[in-house]
């Protein structure tokens, strides 16, 4: 789905270079600044030292006058805003606005918007109540009520990964090592027999009152999802143990 | 639960100034600084104004030599980085984890940790295969496969929402107006009908071929939830076009 991301009368170069890395990280590009405070900000030396490496995003970054020109093609219209306001559109967190939006298995979404636009508002005074009004929905990270200054940049990379993820996110980078194989239920009751004889055999056990000792040690071997490997060594372990065990009585 | 940051061997005054107030946003405040570059970090004017207020996270900083030090009372240790490691603990997405972390209705935790630490390797070398070692899980934030390179204070940004997520979040911020009532059906049906009238008697309903129109219309105002002042609203139309109509016969 096409996502623009704009930016409405930026003060802070810091930040138009953090949105522009905090996108590209979660794999969007098209940002659009309206009337930032400073017209050369996609070339100043802090941009492009926050935005690092993703230079791309800034070279097709566009700078407008309005935020009508800034709109052009998006039919879904998100502010964010940390208060709600009378008459705007209804107040939703990211994670929930995006379900509805783009529905779930059990609830298919009447009709997905082609374009999104996020639109962030200036640094110290937010969104104009203006630009609120013509959005389908204002969202609102859920952040510390006594504390919700949330950096401009830090909000943008926010709703990104909440929207990568809606979109269906992106699989982890392959694990080196291939996913270890767990060991059945023989193989442990197998180890569990071998282990019980070793401990009698040093004497930690009593046979005439086990208590739970056997019990407890399968639960946590259980817990920890042990592995073939990790059964052959174990019994390595209990193997040594009886061979001492067994030494001490000759 | 107890949560704790770990910043190791962090080089640049900026995030660890942008942690504090990624920190503080989300409602935590316990962050431990391993080896910093350097030893004046917390009172640095770059530090200070990125923090933007976090200056209470700041002031409880603790600076340590050694990681061991930063974990004290942490029985919980989750590394953060791109690369799975061989022989490392499971590579995991950080939502994924948290729900097995702290259970969820279906299938409750077996045990939940009493103290919670987010590792965070150096900018420039990211975390030392030792210290991911000794971690129970390694939280891997999927990002573009082709441009992973999150910003630290950015990634701590988003660990720490997903945590406070995970851990029950925070309510939005109330509305400064209630929520709208909505429209009951015997209203909706009630105005649809005024409004039938109304089409036909502008000549823009044919009664003998009304087609879909009225069921067309039904399901749109479905979409836009009418509150009773909508409707309100909307039977005044229809009454002025009723007039209006009545008005051309005399």
């Amino acid at each position: 789905m096409r996502t623009r991301f704009v930016l409405i009368q930026t003060s802070h170069a810091g930040n138009v270079g953090g949105t522009a890395r905090a996108m590209k990280v979660m794999g969007f590009d098209d940002l659009v600044l309206v009337a930032p405070r400073w017209a050369n900000v996609l070339r100043r030396e802090e941009t492009v030292q926050r935005a690092s490496g993703a230079n791309d995003v800034l070279a097709k970054a566009r700078i407008v006058d309005t935020l009508d020109e800034a709109l052009e093609g998006m039919d879904h219209l998100c502010a964010t805003a940390m208060t709600p306001r009378d008459f705007g559109p209804p107040t939703r967190q990211p994670r929930e606005h995006f379900a509805a939006l783009l529905g779930t298995p059990d609830l298919p979404a009447p009709s997905r918007p082609g374009g999104v636009a996020f639109l962030f508002g200036s640094e110290r005074f937010g969104m104009r109540n203006e630009d609120v009004y013509r959005c389908h929905a204002c969202l609102s990270i859920p952040t510390d009520p006594l504390f919700g200054s949330l950096n401009l940049a830090a909000a943008v990379q926010l709703i990104a990964y909440d929207w990568r993820q809606a979109l269906g996110g992106y699989a982890l980078a392959p694990a080196a090592a291939p996913d270890r194989p767990l060991a059945d239920a023989r193989a442990l009751a197998g180890m569990l027999l071998h282990l019980e004889q070793a401990l009698v055999a040093v004497d930690f056990l009593d046979p005439e009152a086990p208590k739970k000792l056997m019990p407890r040690l399968n639960q946590l071997f259980n817990r920890a999802a042990l592995s073939d490997e990790d059964i052959h060594i174990l019994r390595g372990v209990a193997k040594a143990m009886l061979q001492t065990a067994e030494k001490t009585k000759r």
